[in-house]
């Protein structure tokens, strides 16, 4: 039986990676993009993963999870009340007892999996599927995003391989690294950073001030690489050029 | 912290028991009924669902899940070129070589039930929450439907609890049992089955010849009981009367 490499991505600098590594693995021709319509607040995620799949020249869809996340005050979605916060998910997480932080979406990941996962059945009767997912161990850590984690990750991967009567099964190659191990291998990877978008605001500008600003800006500085995004604080990146 | 049941309703009879189970488990007051709209081909499922919700005086809620399932040729869906077959799962699963039978909805249990646990956590942000799911043997008979069965069952509720921070757990009430053990409970919970639809077609009247029509005849017969809705066929119950 044939195999597709199907991955979820959001515009971002890990699923954009995820997608280059999909890419190596098995050949742009294997692969398809999926993005997930979640109802965030701004469209720059969209926008940015359908440039990645055209620059990369693989198919692109969006599936419609508007409705499933539609009751969620998460501060990340279109309809909620919430700002997005300002600093690192360490200082974010002082404030929540459980751990979890405002930005997450209530098991977002599974329900993106097991969605995927029913669309690439659909879309490839005759294949067995991978799908990717570059979730990785900083957003899984003090519990920040519980379907972030390596346990969730392999249980998942279980329930799918079954439900799916063997045909699906979850690749997570970012699972045990940490943003800045996906900055090097992306830099060999040659990862077009300049068409992704990481800031959870949609301005013209990254704001370098949210959790997932922090991390890139952090991820790109421990590898002494040049962030080719620009961001509304001064530029983080100003004594490596 | 309080706990809420969420079940999700089909508006079947397998689905109907179940919800009674869970009034009778935690008391209507803790129970909450979501359906979804998965592009079916008729709106008889989501129309009995909302009745049958009236009717235990519980909330009702649908999620919009067709954009997932929109490429999917399955027979149940609006959009299929494929009619919906006549006879018994076993019949038609001499037609096919893994077993899965056209009414399969690629993972459609997988992805509900994550839909479901990411959608109860909005609604209940404060409360530990059991999602019951009435899946039983006889549709995971033969791998007639791989996300029906124990195994998978099991594996589903471990994900989801994991990647929910431990607050969302499934109950599978009925996943060893059969049909016939369903009826046999719901009559003694007074289940109103003249509310619930099974027929996979949308006519007046349930045909009487599709797989499920014919498990859901079989399954009053063994129970010496009446079905209380109507058929196309000649009355199924008539010796009874």
């Amino acid at each position: 039986m044939d195999k597709e490499a199907v991955v979820l991505s959001s515009g971002g600098l890990d699923s954009t990676t995820c997608l280059a590594l999909a890419i190596q693995d098995v050949g742009a021709e294997n692969v398809t993009s999926v993005s997930v319509n979640y109802g965030q607040k701004h469209n720059k995620e969209l926008e940015c993963a359908e440039k990645i799949a055209e620059y990369y020249d693989v198919d692109h869809y969006v599936i419609d999870l508007s409705s499933v996340f539609g009751s969620s005050d998460c501060s990340l979605l279109k309809h909620s009340t919430e700002d997005i916060p300002e600093g690192s998910y360490e200082e974010q997480q002082k404030d929540s007892e459980s751990g979890v932080v405002s930005t997450y979406v209530p098991f977002r990941n599974g329900v993106m999996l097991s969605a995927v996962a029913s669309y690439a059945m659909s879309l490839y009767p005759d294949c067995d599927i991978d799908i990717y997912l570059g979730n990785h161990a900083d957003d899984a850590a003090g519990n920040a995003y519980p379907d972030c984690s390596k346990t969730f990750s392999l249980l998942m991967n279980d329930a799918i391989f079954e439900g799916t009567g063997h045909r699906v099964r979850m690749v997570f190659p970012f699972v045990s690294k940490n943003k800045s191990d996906i900055v090097a291998l992306g830099s060999l990877l040659k990862v077009p950073y300049e068409l992704t978008w990481s800031c959870y605001n949609g301005r013209d500008l990254a704001c370098g001030k949210c959790g997932t600003c922090i991390d890139r800006i952090e991820a790109f500085k421990q590898n002494k690489l040049i962030d080719p995004i620009e961001y509304e604080i001064e530029d983080p990146c100003k004594e490596l050029r």
